[in-house]
Parts: structure tokens; sequence; C-alpha cells
């Protein structure tokens, strides 16, 4: 089971593809980040991160897009921003016909830590610790982005969570 | 000059092309909703607005697309969807290369009544007299895409304020 993971922003939309044989091993395919210029009107940058997720779909044909939840910034243009990003992506899902699960922040954390409350850095430890990575995938939306699928792949082997998240992503 | 507008939101989203023929005189060219099943998974949703937008640009192939900005609704969330929707909208506008516009809900009022702080029924009742209609386009979300659309032509034919309102879509 392939599943591409995706931390989306307008800047950097931090992505990760992560494969699991079903019997626990998973490993890295591939990390990285989809980066817009700020100096770019947001309908570029929004056809930039659209162009970048389709291109992912179409090389690594994944079984799932597992998408990080919006993060409610204090700023609400920032968040109103950040889900025109993620609106696109979604997009990009549907239009390849792939499952596409929605997972808040906490989700992702509980999924990989065991505790919804982890710091950034306990995230990043467990990942790299689970892929068997030499070190932490740089920069850090990189991260994110293979930590979204991960979690998607770690709770995949619950199939009621994962049956109640896909409900929760169609209300 | 053609203007499509658009007022985006998840469940409905309106729109309005709009004909100006330069000096002055505006006509409605069409106008309706892309409505969309709260039954279905956003995705779905945003898959069907986006195509909407696409068939819409496709088949009046207007010279500026021009969108209302998201309504800071009082529910987090739900603004966040509407960014969204938004997001897939521009993403149509960019693929289909043309010139897009973004304005504030103030400034389409100011542009079709002359005043930002108008009432929807002052909105309507102005752009059912200039474009000479029997009566108010309906649903009202239709009629909101006619105001985006009339709005930019309003201010279209005062070139500095048309060109810092690009500038502006630019920063």
């Amino acid at each position: 089971m392939i599943v591409l993971g995706i931390d989306p922003g307008t800047a950097n939309t931090g992505y990760g593809v992560v494969k699991g044989d079903g019997r626990g091993l998973v490993s890295l395919v591939e990390c990285g980040v989809i980066r817009t210029s700020a100096r770019q009107p947001l309908p570029v940058r929004l056809l930039e991160i659209f162009d970048g997720v389709t291109e992912l779909l179409a090389r690594h044909r994944p079984d799932a897009l597992s998408v990080e939840d919006v993060f409610y910034a204090k700023n609400v243009r920032t968040t109103v921003v950040l889900g025109h990003a993620r609106g696109v992506v979604l997009l990009a899902g549907q239009q390849a016909g792939v499952a596409i699960f929605e997972l808040p922040p906490a989700e992702i954390k509980k999924a990989v830590v065991g505790n919804g409350a982890a710091t950034k850095e306990q995230v990043q430890f467990m990942l790299t610790r689970l892929l068997r990575l030499k070190s932490v995938p740089q920069p850090s939306d990189a991260a994110d982005g293979v930590a979204a699928a991960l979690a998607h792949l770690m709770s995949a082997r619950v199939p009621t969570l994962a049956m109640a998240r896909q409900r929760g992503a169609t209300a």
C-alpha cells in the first residue's frame, strides 16, 4: 500500500510518499516540498501546487491521499488562504480518483507517536525511527508530509478507525 | 468586454456573465448557480465547482474573471471551507489564462451602488436597473455573481482603479 501524505501551504506544500508491506513494515519512497514564490499572484501559486500534486499522483499512483487538516492560525486571513491551497490539493486527489483522508494534526501525532499533544521533535524522531532513516527529512514541511502519510498507514491497520475517518471525511 | 463574476460557496456558487459595450451600456448574458450536495464529501463538491467554472470559462471566453473575496463568517471553520471553494475557482481561472480580479464585498457594493455599506436589496435594485431586467436575478447567489461581474465592468472604466486592483491581486 502506497500513501501520499500532504501538508498544504501556500508557500511550502510538504509531501511524503510512504509504502507499507501490510505487516507493519513501512518505508519512505520520496519526500520533498512544492515551493511557490510570494511574488506571484495567488492564482498562479495555486496552479503550481495543483500541478505539483497532480504530478506526484500520476507518478506514484498511491492507494490513498492523506491530507493534513488546516492549522487554525491566529490570523484568520492566513487560515483562509491556507484553505485555498488545501482546496486545490483535495481537487487534485478527486480528479485522480484516489481515496482521500483528512487528518487533524492531533490525530497525525497520535498515530505516529501515540500522543495527540506530541511535539514536532517527537513526531520527527518517531518517523525517522519507523522509516529507518539516517536523519530527519528536510525541510520540516517535507517531514510533515511524511508524517501525514505514515499516520494513515499506521491507523489503516485498525479497520474501524480508518472507516470512521472516511465517514468523517464524507461529512 | 465580457466579464464572468463569481460568488464562491461550497453549497451554492453564484455566477453572472455580463457584457459591456465600452461606452457604459451593460447587459446580462447569463446567470445561475453551481449547486453541490451537502451529502457529498468536500473533494467531490470542489470538483463540481471547478468543473462548473471551467465550463463557463470555455463557453463564454470572458475577458476577465471577477471573484468576490471571502466573506469572513463568525464561524472560522465555515470561512476556511469557503476558502477551499474559492481556491478551485481561482485555479479554474488561472488554468484558462483569463485575467483574474479579486473584489472585497464592500468594493462590489461601492462600484454598483456608490456606497460600500449598501444593503443586499440596494445592490439588487441597482443591478436590475443597470441591466434593464424585469426582476432581480434569482436565487440571490446568482445576483451576487452578477454583482461581482458588474462591479468589475463599472470600475474598469476608471483605468487607474482597475490597475491598482490588479496590483492588489498580484500582491
